[in-house]
C-alpha cells in the first residue's frame, strides 16, 4: 500500500506506540513533510524519525489534531472492510451489553474509529462525523451501517461547530431510508420519544442511561424530585417510575419539556410531573427563596467548560448550581450532580459539592461516582475519551 | 464543657473548616500545647491562634495523626449520647440503601466516627477500633450498638497492626453475647458463610459488593472465569450464579478456598468451582504457560501498597499481576481488576493495565470504573476515605 508520508520529529511515535491516535502538529518533522502538502483528510504513511513505519493516519493540516491514527497493521487503509471489521466490532460489544438496541454504536477513538459516532435508536440510527479524515469516506460508512444493521433510516446528523473548525459545512440530512419527526428509544425499561433531527446533539443522552439506573436506588416511595436541566425527561419519568411522587422538571427549551410531559404519559406516570421553562439557576434561587425543598435533586447542565480556556468561568458557573441544588435538598436527601465538561475534572466538581456544603454548615457523605455508560467506552491512552463525571451525595 | 486546649499554628484551622476531620503535628502550637501534656486518646478543644474555638477532638501524641476531629459543636463531646446518634445516622442510610442486615454498618471518618469501623452479619456485628480516642469510649460504642440493633453477639476484632502505633493491644474478644464458628451474610442475593473471628480484615470485604453486582451483568453462560485471590469466593461464586460454567479460584489461603467450596455448594453452584492454593504470580505463569485461557478474568489482590514508601515495588506488583492478567484473557474477555491500595491511584492502575495490552499487542476499551460500594461512603474532605478502585475492560 502506497500512502505519502507523513514524517514525526525524534522520538515522537512513542505516544503512538502506547497506543495514542492523536498526533499534534509539533510532533510533526514539517521540514520534510510539510502539512500543507496534505489536503484535508488525506490518508498517509506515519514514518517515525528513523523512517520506520509506525501507523497508518488521515491528516489534516487545518486542524489542532493534525493526524489520527487509523491503523497500526500496514495492511489496513480505511476503507470499507476496515469500516465494517471495527463497526462489527463495536457492534459486538453492544450486542453483548445491553437487550436492547437503544446504545450508542460507535464512539469515535475509542472503537478506534476516529471522528465518527453513531447512535442507534432501534430501526434508527443517527451518524456525526467530526473530522475531514472521516468525512472522505462518509459513503463507505453509509454502506457499512446499511449492510450491518439494515436500519431503516439512517440520519447524518452533522452540524457540529467542530465541523467548521476541520473545513467541514454543517448540515442535517438523511442518508438513507426514512427518518420520521419522532422515534421511540428505551432505556432502563422505560419508553422515550425524541427527535433526531430537532433533538441535541444526536437526540439522546445514552451517556447517562447507566447513572440513571443507579438514580434509581436511591428514589423512596413518595419522594420529591428536582430534575434541572432536564431535557426530554429522561432522569424525571424514571424517577417517577422508581416511585417519586412528584418530579419538577426544568429546562429553558420548551418542545424539550413538551416531549418531557409526552414521555411521562408514555409510562404511564404523567401526574406525577411539572414543568417548568425557565433558566436552571433563575428556577433554583426562586424555590429556595421559595422555601421549596425536595427529596432528590439533580443536575444535569450542559457543557460549561466548552474549551479550556473557559475552564474558570466554567468551573464557577458548576461552584454556583451545586449550591444552589445542595439550597433545596431537604436533610436526609440525595443530591445527584453531574459535569459533562472533559475540563471540569471530577476532582473540580467533587470540590464545588463540598465548598457548598462547608458553606451551608451541612453534612456530606459521597456515595458513588458514574462515569458515562459502557457503550461510551473509554479509550485506555485517550484521557479525552472520559468526560462525564455523575456523583452521588446523601446530605445528614 | 471544659476541655483542655489544644491551639493550632497560624491559619491551621483553614482544613477542619473545610470538613477535614484530622490534625497533624506540625499544625499544632506545640510551644503553647505541648502535645505530650496530652495522654493518648484524651479530649481536647481545639483553638485558632487567635485563641477561637474550632472543635472538639481526641488526641494521640504518640499518632502520626495528632488529634482527629469528633465534633464541631461546641455542646458534643465524644459520650454515648454522641455515639449513639452517629450510629443511628450511619444505619439510617445503610437501611435505606440496603434490603438485607448485610453491609458495613460504620465507615469511619466518613459516617463522623473516626476511628470505628463496624461491619454487620445480620445478628452479628464485627467491631474494629483502630485509634486511642475511640478506644477510650469502646464500652459507650458497644453499649450505643446493643441499645440500637439489639444484636445476638459483638465481635471485638482488634487484631490490626496500625492500633501498634496508637499504643493499643492486639485481641480479638466477644464483646457481648456469642459469636458462633461460623455466620451467614447475604450479597447481591447470594448466600455465604464466613468466619468473624479467623477471617480476613472483619470477615468479609464487602467493599467490592456493587462491583461483584455489575461484574454480573458481564458474565454470558457457559463462559470461563479466572477468579485470582478469591478468598472465600465471593467473586467466583457469583460468576457462577450469573452463568459462568466453570470457574477456577486460586488463593494462598486453605481455609479460605475450602470456604469458598462451601459457599459455592451453599448456592448450589459446587459443581462448577475448582480451587488451587497457590500464590497468585505462580498461577498465573502456570495457566499461561499451559495455554489456559479464560473468558474473564478477575484480580482483586490484598493491597500491594500498605505504605507510600512502597509505592515504587508495589506498582511493579500491580503491572505484573495484570500483565499476567491479560495473557490468559481471551479475546473478547472482560478484566476486572481492581486496587485496595489507596497509594496505588486511579491513573497508576490504568496505566499499568494500558502498558500491559500495548506490550501483548492487544486493543482494549475500558467499560466502567467501581469504587467501594456505598456503604463505605467518601469523606468529601478526606481523599483517604476512598480505596478501592475496580476496572472493567473488554479486550477486543
Amino acid at each position: 500500500m502506497k500512502l505519502p508520508t507523513l514524517k514525526l520529529r525524534k522520538d515522537q511515535e512513542r505516544r503512538i506506540l502506547a497506543g495514542h491516535l492523536w498526533i499534534y502538529s509539533n510532533e510533526i518533522d514539517t521540514r520534510e513533510t510539510p502539512l500543507k502538502q496534505f489536503s484535508p483528510g488525506e490518508l498517509v504513511a506515519v514514518h517515525s524519525h528513523r523512517n520506520k513505519w509506525i501507523a497508518h493516519a488521515y491528516v489534516n493540516p487545518h486542524s489542532l489534531i493534525s493526524a489520527r491514527v487509523i491503523s497500526r497493521h500496514p495492511t489496513e487503509t480505511l476503507d470499507e472492510a476496515l469500516l465494517t471489521k471495527r463497526i462489527g466490532n463495536a457492534l459486538a460489544l453492544r450486542e453483548r451489553l445491553f437487550d436492547n438496541r437503544c446504545y450508542r454504536l460507535v464512539y469515535g477513538e475509542s472503537d478506534w474509529l476516529p471522528g465518527l459516532v453513531v447512535d442507534r435508536f432501534g430501526d434508527y440510527l443517527s451518524v456525526q462525523i467530526t473530522t475531514a479524515g472521516m468525512d472522505a469516506v462518509k459513503d463507505q460508512v453509509i454502506d457499512a451501517l446499511e449492510n450491518l444493521l439494515k436500519p431503516a433510516g439512517i440520519l447524518l446528523k452533522n452540524d457540529l461547530k467542530v465541523r467548521e473548525l476541520e473545513g467541514l459545512e454543517q448540515s442535517v440530512s438523511v442518508a438513507r431510508g426514512e427518518i420520521p419527526d419522532r422515534i421511540r428509544l428505551e432505556e432502563n425499561g422505560a419508553f422515550f420519544e425524541t427527535s433526531l433531527t430537532k433533538g441535541q446533539k444526536t437526540g439522546w443522552f445514552y451517556d447517562q442511561g447507566g447513572n440513571r439506573a443507579r438514580m434509581q436506588d436511591y428514589v423512596r416511595e413518595g419522594d420529591s424530585v428536582l430534575d434541572i436541566c432536564s431535557y426530554a425527561g429522561a432522569w424525571g419519568v424514571t424517577a417517577a417510575l422508581a416511585g417519586a411522587a412528584e418530579v419538577h422538571c426544568v429546562d429553558t427549551s420548551k418542545s424539550a419539556l413538551e416531549q418531557a410531559v409526552t414521555n411521562a404519559a408514555l409510562n404511564g406516570v404523567g401526574d406525577k410531573i411539572g414543568i417548568q421553562q425557565a433558566d436552571a439557576f433563575d428556577a433554583l434561587r426562586q424555590l429556595a427563596s421559595d422555601d421549596r425543598r425536595f427529596d432528590m435533586v439533580i443536575l444535569d447542565p450542559p457543557a460549561f467548560i466548552k474549551r479550556k480556556k473557559d475552564r474558570k468561568e466554567g468551573e464557577q458557573a458548576y461552584r454556583r448550581l451545586n449550591s444552589l441544588g445542595l439550597e433545596v435538598l431537604k436533610n436526609d436527601g440525595i443530591l445527584v450532580t453531574s459535569s459533562c465538561s472533559y475540563h471540569m475534572e471530577l476532582s473540580m466538581l467533587q470540590n464545588a459539592v463540598r465548598q457548598a456544603a462547608v458553606r451551608q454548615n451541612t453534612m456530606l457523605r459521597q456515595l458513588e461516582f458514574g462515569q458515562q455508560r459502557q457503550d461510551h467506552p473509554l479509550h485506555p491512552a485517550i484521557t479525552e475519551t472520559a468526560y462525564l463525571k455523575t456523583l452521588f451525595y446523601h446530605k445528614a
